[in-house]
C-alpha cells in the first residue's frame, strides 16, 4: 500500500531521530525550560527576523490554534476564517469550545481570505448584538493547497490595521508554502501578530512552534498553554526537533522535496488529461478522477476523498511529504495511465 | 414618533400590569417556587397537552436559548440552525460562549429549515474531526417572518428521529406564529423535545416559558438555569404574567391583534405597488422601499433596516405588537401614499 | 406566616410600582438605550463621584457577577474570594462555567477578605502551573452580614495596586452596608475598579447597577452583557427603577429601615440571652437558637438555616427588608420570649 | 548535577526508544487508528480484566484529566477532589476552563479522599443554588505520595454507588502505586468508571492510556479528545510505547525500580535522624531538612521545595524514576551525612 493519505504517515526525518536518541538520557528540566528549547527559540527568532518575538512549542495543530486564539481574544470576540479553514471545519469545534465563534467567510477558490472578504465580515457585524470579529485566521498553505504571497499577506495586514484586527497565520503546512514561493519567514515575522511553524507535517515526529510579535498576546502565554493541556512535560523533545529543522535549511529542504513530488504528480496527472478541483502549487493535489479508475487504483494506493463533482467522478486529495519517494509518485502515474 | 421598531417598545398588557400591582406585597418564596408559577405551569401543561412536561420560566430570549441548548448537549455536539437563526446571528455568540458550535445552514427564503437541509448538514459531518450536529434549532416565527405549519414541524420531527437529533423550537414570537395558523401548542408539545413560549414580545413585561418533553434534558434543569444567571429572585413575577397570558386566550388574542395590523400594513403597502423581501404572514413585514421615500417617512416613523437590495432601495422591517394602534398603521400608509 | 426568609419576598417599593405603571405605554427604545437609563446613569455617576464611570444595568446578581468577572479576566486568571463568598458557593459554578477558577480563601469571621489574606493567596500561586489570581471579589455586606468600612476598602485597594489586582465589589446588599456605616458610594467609586449597586434586595422589583471605573473592563461591556444573556429587551424597566432609587435618598432610606429592624431583632434576641454565629450590623442576623424553640416558632415564622453548632442548636438567618414591618419583628421577639 | 526534581527528566526506556526507531518509516494511519494502538488496547484490556473497556491514548496528564472530566459531566456538575489534587492546584484551572468547578475537600494526611470526606461534600451541596458534585477525582499515587489500597478503593466505589457519583482515578503515577502494593489493575478495572495509566512518568517518552468502563462516558470519546486538542496526528507513537510498557511486565518493573530507590532514600534519610512531611511508600519522598544542610546539597543535587514547616527547615520533594541510578541515591545520602 502506497499512501498519499497525508503528510504525517511516517515518523520523523532521520536527523531528528538521531538527536532524539542521542539526547535520551542527558537529563533536562521539564516544560520547555531547557537549553534545547532556548536554542531553538533563538534559531527561530533569527529566521523570522524578530529578535523580540516570543517563541513557544506545542505538540499539535488543534492545540496550537486553540491556545493562540484563546490568548488573543476577549470573550465576545470572534475569528474570521475562510469557510474551508481548519478551525471552522476540522477541529471538532475546539475554538467554540473555548468560547469563540468562528465567522466562516466564503474564501477564494484556493481557500484564501482577501482584504475585501475581511472588510465585508466586519461590516456585517456592526454592534453588540453580534460577535465582534477581531482575529483574522489564515492558513498557509490553505486546506486546499493555496499559498499566500508576501504581497497578499501585506494587503491583509493593511486591512487588519485599518480595522483593528489581529492577524494569525496557521502554519501547519508552512514548509510547503515557503517552498512554493509564499510569504517568507521574515515577512511573516513582520506582518503577523502571531503565527505557527508546523513541524508535524514537515519532518518532525510532532511539534508546532508559535511566534508571537504582539506583546499583549505574548503576556502570560505559558499559562494559556498549560491550561489548555498543551505543555509537554518533556518539553525538550520539541526543542530538539526544532533545533534540527531550523539548522542548515532542513525545514525548507524537506518541504521542497514534498512540493517537487506533488508537482510531479500534478504534471503527470494533467498530462493524462485529468483536471483538478483546486489549483495548488503545494504538497497537496486535488485531481478529479473517474470512479472506475479510482476503483482500480485503490488496491495499491491510499488517499482521502473530497466530494463528488458529479456521479461518476470524485475529487481526491494526494499529499506528499518529506518521506515520499519518487518511486511512489511514478508508480501512481503509471497505474493511472494504465487504469 | 410612531415606532414599528420592534414588538417590545411598550411595557405590558394592562391585565398583567394590574396583577403585578395587586400582588406586590403578597409575599412569596423566591426562585419560581411559588404558587403563581405552579399555576402557570399547570395552565401551560394543559395548553400543550403534555401533563408530564417540565415547565420553567426565564426573563429573556438569549438566556432561554443558551440554557436550553446547554442542558441538551454534550461538549462536542452542535446546533443546526438556519443562517438567519437568532442563535447564529443576534446573540453575540452566546451559544459558542457556552462551548457549542452553531452550524449555519442556508435556510429557505423565509428562514426555515427543512428535512433535506437538516440531512445535508448531518451528512457533511461524518466523523470525530468535526462537531456532531445534535440539536435542530428552529424559530417560530422565524427571524424573517416565516411560520412553520404543523405538517412542516412533523416532517422535521421525523428527520430528527431518523438521525437521532433533538428538536428545539425558539418561540420568542410564538404568539404570532400561532395566530398565523402555524403549528399549534399541542403540536409543539407532541413534536418538540423542548420549546419556548415567548412572553416579552406578546404582552408580558418580560418572560419566556420553557416546555420540556425530553426527561434527559429536563433533569437538573434548574441547576443550568441558575448557573447561566437565568434564575430570577422574585420568580413569581414570571408566574403571574404567564397565569394571565394563558388564561382566557389572552396570549393568542394579543398576537392576533398584532398580526392583523401587520397584514393591514402589508396589504396597504402592496396596494401602493411596493414589493417585499420576505413573504410573511406574521407580525413582521419587510417591504422594500425607495430611499427617497424612507427619508420623508423617517421624520414620523421608526423602523429597523435590513440591507439594501440596490443603491436606491432599502428593505425595512416593520413590526407590530399587542400595543400597536390601528391609527399608527393608517398613519404609516397615508404617509407612504403621500411620499 | 411571617417571612424573615430573605430580602426579596415582596415586589417593589410603591414609588417604583407607580412609575412602572405610569410609564407602561410611553414607548421606548430597547436594550437600555432609553432616556430613563441615561438619567439613572447620570444620577449614579453623581452619587459615586465619578463623572467618567461606565454604568450598566442588569436584572440579577449571578448575571452581574458573571458578566463583570468575564469582562475583566483573561482565561488563565482567577478570582480571589472568601470561602463564604457568593461566587464560591451559591451561583452553581457560574464563574467556573465561564472558565475561571474562584480561589476560596478562608475569610474573617464575618466573611471579609483582608490585605494579608489576599497577599497569601497571591504568594501561593507563583507560576504558570497554577491559575493567576487577578481579581479580588468582595461582597458588601458579606454573605454573613459583615460590612467593609472605607478604611478596610482602602487597605484592600492598596494591596491590589501592590500586586496588580483588580478590585470588584458585589453590592447585592450594598444598601444595607451603606446604611450600616460601611464605605460610602464615593469611596467605592474611588477605590473599586468595578462594583455593583443592588436593587433587587433593596426596593426594586429587580435590577443591579454596575459601575466601572477601569476603562479596560468597560470596553465593549455591552457585548459581554448580551453574550451572557443579561441584556433586557425592555431595558428602560431598569432605568426607571434606578431613577427612583437614586432620587431623594430612597436607596439609603429603605436600607436604613431594614437595618433598624434587623438591629431591633438582634437586640431583642440578645436580651433574651441568645448568642449569634456572626456579628452583623446589617439586615441579616444569625442567632443560634435551641431546636426545641425553633420547632415552636416555625409555625408562625419562616427563615433559612445555616448549620448546627451542636446537636441541640441551629444557627438561623433572619433577614429584614424595606418591606418588613416593625410588628413582624415584635411578633418574633414576643414568640421567642414565650417559647 | 543529580536530579531528584521529578520523574520526567529523561527521555524513555531503551526498549521504547528502540521500537520508536524501528517503526520510524513503517507508515501508519493517523489518529491512533493503527495496529499498534489496537494491539496496545488489547494488552491493556487484558491487564485490567475488562474485555469491553474503551481504551484511548493521550500525550499528557492535564489533557487526560480535562478530556475525561469533560466527557463525564454535564455543565452544572462538579468534581470532588482532595485540596492537594492535581486538578485543584497544578493544572492552571484547566477543569474550570472547561466549565466545571473542582470542589476541594480537605484530604487525608497523604492526600487521599475517604468515603466520609466524599459524603460530607455531597451533604454540603443540597440544591440547585450550588454545583452538583458528580465525579470523584482521586490520584494514585497522590500528589504527596499516598497510595490507595484495593480495600480503600472499594470503599470509595461503594459511596459512589450510594450517592450516584462517578469515580475517576488519575494514574499519572500509577506504576509507583501498583509497585507499592496499591489497588491492582484488575481492581481498577472493576471499581473505577474511568482511569488513566500514566506512561510519561514511568518509562515512556510521553503518553497516558485512558480506560473507560462506563459506556455513557465512552460514547463519542474521540470527539472530546479531538476537541480538546488531545488527538495526536501520529497516534501510533502512543500505541508503540504502550505495547512495550504492557509487555513482559515492563511497566511494573520500571516502577519497582523507582520505588526501591525512593525507599532507599527514605531509609537512609531517616537513619540520619531526619523526619518526613508525608508518609510515602512510593517514588516521591518528602524529607524535612535544615536549610543550612540544603544550602550545601544544592550544589550537587536538584529537587523541588514544598514549603517551610519553620524558619530553619524546608520540606523538599525527592523523586526517583526508572532512570534513577543507585549511585545517585548513594551520593545524596553520603552528601547528607556529611552536610
Amino acid at each position: 500500500m502506497i499512501r498519499f493519505t497525508n503528510d504525517y504517515s511516517e515518523g520523523c526525518h532521520p536527523r531528528i531521530l538521531e538527536v532524539l536518541s542521542a539526547s535520551n538520557t542527558e537529563g533536562n528540566f521539564g516544560y520547555s525550560t531547557d537549553p534545547h528549547c532556548d536554542h531553538a527559540r533563538q534559531l527561530i527568532r533569527q529566521a523570522i527576523g524578530r529578535a523580540g518575538a516570543a517563541v513557544h512549542f506545542l505538540v499539535g495543530g488543534t492545540q496550537t490554534n486553540t491556545v493562540c486564539i484563546c490568548a488573543a481574544l476577549r470573550p465576545h470576540q470572534a475569528v474570521i476564517a475562510a469557510a474551508t479553514g481548519h478551525v471552522c471545519v476540522h477541529e471538532t469545534g475546539a475554538i467554540e469550545a473555548s468560547g469563540h465563534k468562528c465567522v466562516a467567510a466564503p474564501g477564494t477558490a484556493d481557500g484564501k481570505l482577501t482584504p475585501d472578504i475581511i472588510r465585508a465580515v466586519c461590516d456585517a457585524h456592526p454592534d453588540e448584538h453580534m460577535v465582534q470579529p477581531k482575529l483574522v485566521y489564515i492558513s498557509n498553505t490553505t486546506e486546499v493547497g493555496g499559498v499566500y504571497t508576501g504581497a497578499e499577506l501585506a494587503a491583509i495586514r493593511q486591512v487588519c490595521d485599518e480595522r483593528g484586527l489581529l492577524l494569525y497565520l496557521d502554519g501547519a503546512r508552512l514548509g510547503s508554502a515557503l517552498a512554493a514561493g509564499g510569504a517568507t519567514l521574515a515577512e511573516l515575522g513582520a506582518l503577523c501578530d502571531i503565527f505557527s511553524i508546523g513541524g508535524t507535517k514537515n519532518g518532525a515526529l510532532f511539534g508546532e512552534a508559535i511566534c508571537i510579535q504582539d506583546p499583549a498576546i505574548a503576556e502570560d502565554f505559558r499559562y494559556i498553554i498549560k491550561q489548555r493541556g498543551g505543555m509537554l512535560a518533556k518539553g525538550w523533545l520539541l526543542g530538539i526537533q526544532f533545533e534540527q529543522l531550523m539548522r542548515d535549511g532542513l525545514y525548507e529542504e524537506l518541504a521542497a522535496h514534498a512540493n517537487a513530488l506533488a508537482l510531479r504528480l500534478r504534471d503527470g496527472i494533467a498530462a493524462l488529461g485529468y483536471g483538478f478541483a483546486f489549483d495548488s502549487p503545494s504538497n497537496q493535489q486535488f485531481p478529479i478522477l473517474p470512479d472506475r479508475v479510482l476503483k482500480k487504483l485503490r488496491e495499491e494506493f491510499h488517499w482521502e476523498e473530497m466530494g463528488k463533482p458529479d456521479t461518476e467522478h470524485t475529487t481526491i486529495r494526494l499529499v506528499t511529504s518529506w518521506a515520499t519517494r519518487p518511486e511512489a509518485v511514478d508508480a501512481f502515474l503509471t497505474a493511472l495511465a494504465r487504469a
